[in-house]
């Protein structure tokens, strides 16, 4: 087993990564304030951890609520979902002393995180993430939060966990595009900041669609400390220029897609990785990447298993859906953008015709 | 003009107290860290003082959306009067350099101040409270939320206002009604800590049911900066005794009271009182209070005009809506008592008889 600590002071938080970790209850008993937790999942998670997770709490004589089960999928990232398990927690006479932990992936931590953050203004939370996507993105960092009708993610709030255990087993079970999903943002470290780790990735992406316990664990804790860093640096994403933004490459462009095709068609990976391409087409406009590097992106993402084309939503549509966008600030579109492999930086001024030409480049034609 | 400082760290705040407040903007601007506002306000209140603080507002040149203007009273504290404020946010793009400002009474500052709490992960947030009670209590603080049709304030978060505005102005056009449910608070700060202030409130009754203004501003001030000291050692609750649950005085009943006749039957600030009575007479049960000052309690309470006999809803409902409460702590009711005027604690040993006896003996035969 590996241990990261997410340096945030009061709220610093340990992430262990390895095999067979949900058979340790100890592992989370020592980083429990209270006497009693509630587990969030879902239809899909719960049939293949559930027992495992509670059987050893039980063992060790933590309480426990039935466990909430919700409905899978980014579909189900809702208000209508967060009042499922605010009323199953105020049926069971949850309090303060009550912890969330969340099992699943992304959807999960998002919705149960976000639940522990507002519930009775604030209780304890653990992470157990079970896809890749969650392991090296989701369960770092302390955002949590629902979708709204009207844009991804808007609705939500800062809540750091008391722990976060990755447990590299429960990939057994991913499905092949969901591991491709979680690659898009491994791939994106590699991109962003470490440019030492895409070459790793470059040489052996083969061992990691093949499941290799060993590449897993590795790509999962470089991906965490990419991450940890970045989020010790700038928690609650105040930064004006780089700091927390830069996590978002191909993320703007990614929630056009998702929210333009109806949340749930695409995989949040997928669209991140098509985004990544625009963001690497437009980097490529503005002179900050050559024509090799762009076409290395691309041929990394591909062999991933993942879209490199985007939707033909039409650029009007795309630069609306943009436009929604938390990383907008004060109107302007503040873009991530590479200055090269390895070093990604925020833009604002990038001219709206080299934005336009590098949304219709990117679309299926 | 009176100030007070919250000091809340790198959160600290002003309350600004006086007459004639929303004429002048450059209190807000001078606080105001974001190009653009969004006002939050209801039915009642925007007809009376909107157009003024727009008007100010746009003298100075600040940005602003359409007023978002939802129904008035705590039946409306829902998560579907949470999905207008979203749903306009959204609507008229609003990002992150857009602060909410809250104008109204405590449901429309819990509301507005848990939308920016939770907007795209958390906006700035101004309070211009226009109730007595919201002016005193509700705030100052940084509690925000919403009702659940299982219990009261049950979804919310901590979230500190960049400033505070009391214009006591406003409270000229308060409903009688809600002056009392104001003073409930303003008794309560007297009854938890600070028997001068109680003493000065006895003598001063008659002014403040006048509305004299200068009797208000000092009531306002006193009951800000008892609350304000009170919040700075304890921002999150976290005290295990005392501390901030100091301030629910009389609410663990009082929320009984609140859902057990239906939310916004009975005004806040009257559940409060009539819990007071409650809490001061388990209070004398224990031998913590005299009967003397027991009456004293009681008779200040009734010339404020506030009810100080609870409804019949039968000993058993209290005690089950009561472990609903927030300050539920692993199950255990902890409730806050006088050890005398001027001192509260925190108790969770209350023999169960004697919390009976005491329920009963303040309802309504």
């Amino acid at each position: 087993m590996r241990t990261l600590n997410v340096a945030l002071g009061a709220r610093a938080y340990p992430i262990h990564i390895g095999g067979g970790l949900l058979q340790q209850p100890e592992l989370i008993t020592r980083h429990l304030r209270t006497p009693r937790v509630a587990i969030v999942s879902n239809t899909v998670v719960a049939p293949l951890y559930l027992n495992s997770l509670v059987g050893g709490l039980e063992k060790v004589g933590v309480g426990m609520t039935p466990p909430i089960v919700v409905p899978d999928g980014e579909a189900h990232k809702t208000a209508a979902t967060l009042d499922i398990i605010y009323g199953h927690l105020l049926a069971q006479r949850c309090d303060r002393s009550t912890t969330v932990i969340a099992l699943g992936g992304g959807v999960i931590g998002d919705l149960a995180g976000f639940a522990a953050a507002t519930y009775q203004r604030g209780v304890p939370f653990i992470q157990i993430p079970t896809t890749l996507l969650s392991q090296v993105d989701s369960s770092v960092g302390g955002k949590t939060g629902i979708n709204h009708p009207l844009g991804k993610n808007m609705i939500g709030a800062f809540w750091q966990p008391q722990l976060v255990l990755a447990d590299t087993d429960t990939l057994n079970t991913l499905p092949d595009r969901e591991l491709s999903a979680g690659l898009a943002e491994v791939i994106k470290y590699g991109l962003i900041r470490d440019l030492p780790f895409l070459e790793w990735l470059e040489a052996n992406l083969d061992r990691l669609l093949a499941r290799d316990t060993e590449a897993l664990t590795w790509a999962i804790e470089r991906s965490c400390a990419n991450k940890a860093e970045v989020v010790a640096d700038d928690e609650l994403e105040t930064a004006k220029e780089g700091g927390r933004a830069l996590l978002n490459l191909g993320h703007t462009f990614g929630h056009a897609i998702e929210t333009g095709v109806g949340y749930g068609e695409w995989l949040h990976g997928e669209a991140v990785a098509a985004g990544m391409v625009m963001a690497a087409e437009l980097s490529r406009r503005l002179g900050w990447l050559s024509g090799a590097d762009f076409e290395r992106t691309v041929a990394l993402l591909e062999r991933a298993g993942l879209p490199v084309e985007s939707p033909a939503l039409g650029v009007d549509r795309y630069l609306d859906l943009m436009s929604h966008d938390k990383k907008v600030i004060a109107g302007r579109l503040r873009l991530v953008l590479l200055k090269g492999l390895g070093e990604a930086v925020t833009f604002s001024d990038a001219p709206s015709g080299d934005v336009r030409g590098a949304i219709e480049a990117c679309c299926v034609t």
